[in-house]
């Protein structure tokens, strides 16, 4: 196995990128895949020179364009084709790698893709799917903002490759997969939900209905679906409120402690809380329905969120999870080939 | 002034209901409103009697019917015409009332007020707009889940609605409307925001563009406009976050005290942020578009929750809200009248 790492993307590239892979080949020893660095051939060979580490798994793609944060994502693969992003995506597309890990624009990583590799045949829509971490357990938030409208019959698909994503991340068999609504009764929601509803129902294994958002982080469902719009607010929501209530905490205890050494137990809390929700432990979201393994890591990962983020894209490949999710969709293959007449002539 | 309180609506009624309008005539002393109480008499007699209250400025309405909260909202008008919910809103239509306060069933009290007393003229869709605290000055939340499915030219007039709400209720003179979206440039978002958005910049007089749900509690904004069902997966994980968070907090103080008293200055913080959150405070949510004051107490409300709304209530009417919220309108008839039409023909 060969998974490209794009060097350049992320704010902390390419140091911390290179860091975390030499991290993820150490750990790993000899049963580690070969990488293939993307990007400028002469900053990554100083670097790993200057890190002193084994590189007798690397191989160097050598690049010459930079992908910025704030370009237009559609247009990149076909005025950038030489960046380290669109170059790595390549190397998958050819089977030159079996997965690529960037940290870069996240838009741009999902249009180049859908040129380049493509989708898994039968499947209408990639969708984002962050796994969100709890001290409940956590789950997979699909979609997370691929898709800002939607249509039922991608529910149930976010809800299929969802379920099939955490069973092999996780370990968590027959994942039970709900749909995020703003009632528990089957009739409740907007259009779009109380049609996907039913949908859900009869082409999902583990569907357990509808979950109001009070109860995401109890550990009630593995993986929650929703349109890309209300995903990527909730996700959103979940870091800026958890953020803002602890520095308003931390405000409190400064302003109660009055100068003085506020009980070491705060800080022993506090790192406990933010050790949990830590992304980084969790590594890179695959973009699932792409007909390869991409993963899209945090744009401020660390050398310890992309060699997770290996790992994780290791795992996606040798757990054969595009294959598994085609496996599962063929099983459904007339509802889908069905409601997509439908969608085209009845868009909800 | 007169003021109907649904007496049977909420949790604790009826007896915290009672003594909530008790404490707000107490509060209000000479200038108070007359109230209405409208419930079963003997049961309110009775309560009264053992407060011992001064009852100089309480009227009784008798009512025989109950309203449950998981009955069909739409049938309740005809199916419990004499209801406490129904009779207090039968009330402000008759003029025998110039507001409303209950704590009953929303979706009742909504179908209610639309069927008896109507909306403010030019106004397409009522909307739920509650006052979301933080310890940044807090903001209006519209629609909070009145309208599952919205069009473009009903967030304009949220944003108008609840402009105009919270500069009375608040004393916000000229206060900013932000949309809520997934990005904080004018082109993002789905369907819905990206075509609400120009309106929106066209019609309210302080649109300060899209805002990300990541900085909703920081202050950023005094109305914040999407559809009813983006607002109300805002609302109730706003909700479900902060108690989750505050009860794990909890939980790794206990395990980090290890049997010992944890420090003082806990109790301190979390007393400073629950009374900051506690929507009690903040009394009930306006029915916004209703062309009457229908105030929406939460469920649980206690009697002092009840006192805050009806001072709340007092205030929207001595401020002459609905007047001001279509005096407003009136201005932009020309494009709700317009959009009216491209809306039936072109659902979007």
């Amino acid at each position: 196995m060969k998974i490209a790492l794009d060097v350049l993307g992320g704010d902390n590239a390419p140091l911390s990128t290179i860091k975390g892979a030499l991290a993820y080949l150490e750990q790993s020893g000899d049963s580690a895949p070969q990488l293939i660095l993307v990007g400028d051939s002469s900053k990554i060979e100083q670097i790993l020179n200057s890190l002193n580490g084994n590189t007798s798994k690397i191989e160097i793609v050598h690049t010459t364009e930079i992908v910025g944060m704030h370009e237009k994502p559609s247009r990149i693969f076909r005025e950038k084709p030489d960046s380290s992003l669109v170059r790595s995506i390549q190397l998958v597309k050819e089977d030159e790698a079996q997965a690529v890990v960037s940290a870069g624009n996240t838009g741009a990583l999902l249009a180049t893709s859908l040129f380049l590799i493509g989708k898994i045949p039968g499947i209408r829509r990639p969708a984002f799917a962050p796994f969100i971490p709890s001290n409940k357990g956590g789950f997979i938030l699909c979609d997370a903002g691929a898709n800002a409208d939607c249509k039922p019959v991608h529910l149930v698909q976010f809800g299929l490759m969802a379920g099939a994503y955490i069973e092999h991340l996780e370990d968590r068999p027959n994942p039970r997969v709900a749909l995020l609504n703003i009632g528990s009764e089957k009739v409740k929601g907007n259009e779009l939900t109380s049609t996907a509803y039913p949908l859900m129902e009869e082409h999902l294994n583990n569907f357990i209905g509808n979950l109001e958002p009070r109860y995401i982080m109890d550990g009630k469902a593995d993986v929650v679906v929703c349109d890309g719009f209300t995903g990527n607010i909730v996700l959103k929501q979940t870091e800026g409120l958890i953020l803002h209530l602890m520095s308003w905490i931390q405000e409190r205890i400064n302003v109660h402690s009055a100068g003085k050494d506020p009980s070491p137990v705060f800080s022993q809390v506090f790192s406990d809380i933010q050790s949990n929700l830590d992304h980084e432990e969790y590594g890179a979201t695959p973009l699932l329905g792409i007909n390869g393994v991409v993963m899209k890591c945090h744009g401020s990962a660390t050398a310890r969120g992309i060699k997770n983020s290996l790992l994780a894209a290791q795992k996606t490949v040798e757990e054969n999870l595009i294959e598994d999710i085609a496996d599962r969709l063929s099983s459904h293959s007339d509802i889908f080939e069905e409601n997509n007449k439908l969608s085209e002539t009845n868009p909800v």
